[in-house]
């Protein structure tokens, strides 16, 4: 998938339901890992995009772009924001689909983009 | 389950216990999910509960109630609590019980109480 | 294992690695589970060892170690970066290795040493 901003939340919410209905796996876990160091993955709010902006902007808020960081390539903000958001989530699968709380979605977290990017998934059976 | 106040780490080692071992798994993994988008689920210590209002204090202090959030409904801050926490923990399931490390519990994370809110569990034999 | 520091990040990636292959799995999921409260596990970039500082010291700078906590025994700070970096990652087993991308690797995040720590792995067959 690409990227269109350095920071930035993408719902995958979609894609990866496509991916699990092709399977055909009726009830199990789903998990989901992120193969990058400066992006991660989350379950959030999928109803209103201001709260993807919020969390987005509040994370370099918190931990700015340029600071005193060791890291010299200019992106050791995004190696933390990506520590602290976490690289696998796991979800459940229920008849068939992902079970989903109300308003919940999954989101790549680009911190270092634009680029182009990946998502691991793989469905274990109950 | 009930939360009492806005934000409260909640602990739910007991009620989990008590389904997992009905389950009769010997060994294998025991997967948590918050079905919220206001609410998170972490494993800490179990022992002094003044360090789940350290840790629910600290977030507030880093993400305040109120600020410049495009979200309206006035629970941006509980949404990017959240996703900082997580949906999902995986702990491991050995003698037919959950495997802790000394003084580990796990925890409800509320973000936006009083509410009714849910967990949910499932267990994969190894 | 072994921590030198009160905060650190510790690879562990090739131990863990090695305890993977002698399984002969070929395909499926890892799940790694740090069994202390004031400790993490994380999936980061493993090629410049600055970006480990730099997640360190950034989590300090926010969650510093003296400040106005309840809990007395000195290392509520400890408590708190481990529930925000997180007990569990999971990973995915292929073709009996560790699956990465490239430059991850695997880090025991240490909040309160120096200590003797353990983590706990699993791995599920696919």
């Amino acid at each position: 998938m690409s990227t269109q901003n350095r920071c930035q939340l993408l719902d995958i919410t979609r894609e990866i339901m496509r991916i699990i209905e092709k399977q055909k796996i009726k009830e199990g876990v789903l998990h989901i890992f992120c193969p990058h160091t400066t992006a991660a993955v989350t379950v959030n709010e999928n109803y209103d995009p201001s709260v993807q902006s919020d969390i987005s902007k509040t994370l370099s808020k918190l931990i700015p772009h340029h600071a005193h960081y060791a890291h010299t390539e200019g992106n050791a903000d995004a190696h933390i924001k990506a520590a602290v958001m976490g690289s696998s989530r796991t979800l459940f699968i229920h008849n068939g689909t992902i079970a989903f709380g109300s308003w919940q979605g999954i989101y790549f977290c680009e911190f270092d983009g634009p680029r182009t990017r990946e998502v691991w998934v793989k469905v274990l059976k109950e």
